[in-house]
């Protein structure tokens, strides 16, 4: 039973792994994965080193984290988080939590909460004062059982 | 006429101008300005200096901008934008503006709209493919006037 409890939730499942992206994770679907939150045109390795290498340079001000199922060898879930540097609040720093999704095949499994829990970790231990991200009305479910609430609105500008 | 329009919009007032913040800009109520926003204690110039550093290291990915009233040598209005970078969408990158405030005693110049665009032409200039902020459902008005439109929600976790 404990068993079947852990693999209802993969929480403590051992083939589900949370950690930094990494440059090989291009060959376990990370495009097609963000494929499945929005327009994510496939990219050619030297496009995909770049913008790697890019994100890479903000150091810890800029993390990727992806669970990857073991098992298969697929990334199946990700999220990033920014960290903004203030002049308010005495020097105050704010994780942006931006891009979360878990791959259609792995649903259901807490994956998501998962990143978002890692993600937040990251900017406490970065010394943030919050975390916030936008979203969609009907993820506000999912995000105050991450422990969130809804403080404003989204406005956007499409160029 | 014409002038008293001029006055009236602070748009083409030689008086209002907008730059980016420089480090002499603490002297010039830049902090007590973030105070009409938020919390934002007095700093030292020294944490003042380090956190403009921190921040100018970023280069164009991170610009606070303010509008100086040249007349007073005081800052009226301010707001900064941060640029993010992705690998969705074709390694699109979006622009996140943040602190937009204008001091109560200049407000009704549209000097929080001059805020809002040199920020937006900044991100489209950047090569973002959208701009987005945050804010109160009552700021709504104000930001679709400023070509935006609600999205989605924010949400947060305040540690």
């Amino acid at each position: 039973m404990a068993e079947a409890s852990n693999s209802d939730t993969g929480k403590e499942n051992p083939t589900f792994k949370i950690r930094r992206l990494e440059i090989s994770d291009k060959r376990k679907g990370y495009m097609e994965l963000l494929g499945q939150l929005t327009v994510a045109e496939p990219l050619t390795d030297d496009e995909f080193d770049q913008r790697f290498q890019e994100i890479s340079s903000y150091g810890d001000d800029h993390l990727i984290c992806v669970i990857e199922d073991e098992s298969s060898g697929k990334i199946a879930a990700t999220g990033s988080v920014m960290i903004e540097k203030k002049f308010l609040r005495s020097c105050g720093k704010v994780g942006h939590i931006e891009d979360v999704v878990v791959d259609s095949e792995f649903r259901g499994k807490h994956l998501g909460k998962r990143v978002v829990e890692f993600l937040t970790d990251h900017s406490r231990s970065m010394g943030c004062y919050k975390v916030i991200l936008d979203c969609s009305v009907e993820k506000k479910v999912f995000y105050e059982k991450c422990g969130m609430f809804n403080r404003g609105i989204q406005m956007s500008k499409y160029f």
